[in-house]
């Protein structure tokens, strides 16, 4: 069973790295940009065949290492 | 105009980031564990209002800025 997991920073967090993506684009050339935020991406793939167990244990999986809940937002998504 | 891009390292390139972080949360008690790999996540705001013009520069993006062709892909969504 394989999830992907998207974690952002919250809406308020500043996001220097991509405020700097966003800079080297327009430098780039490219215009009418209006804004990018960077974020971690992850593809767990488990063992279990119980949907339910298996979702609760990627969020679990969450809450104690991929994401930091006082600055990020995270989504878990069945791939 | 929102889009949400996914860069993952292919298939068969080592993942030494993603290997820590399965490595870590084995150590934490999480079992039935098969694989995580790590990739990066960009969500880009355009001015655009023409979608297939929109879809086409932030794929331009892509391949200029946002991921190395060699050993990534990349997925681009509408979101």
């Amino acid at each position: 069973m394989k999830f992907s997991v998207t974690v952002t920073l919250k809406k308020d967090v500043l996001d220097p790295q991509g405020k700097v993506v966003q800079d080297t684009l327009q430098n780039l050339g490219m215009n009418n940009l209006k804004n990018i935020r960077q974020g971690k991406y992850f593809e767990i793939e488990l063992n279990d065949t119980d949907q339910n167990k298996a979702e609760k244990k990627v969020d679990d999986m969450c809450k104690k290492l991929l994401a930091n809940l006082i600055i990020e937002d995270y989504k878990v998504n069945k791939i």
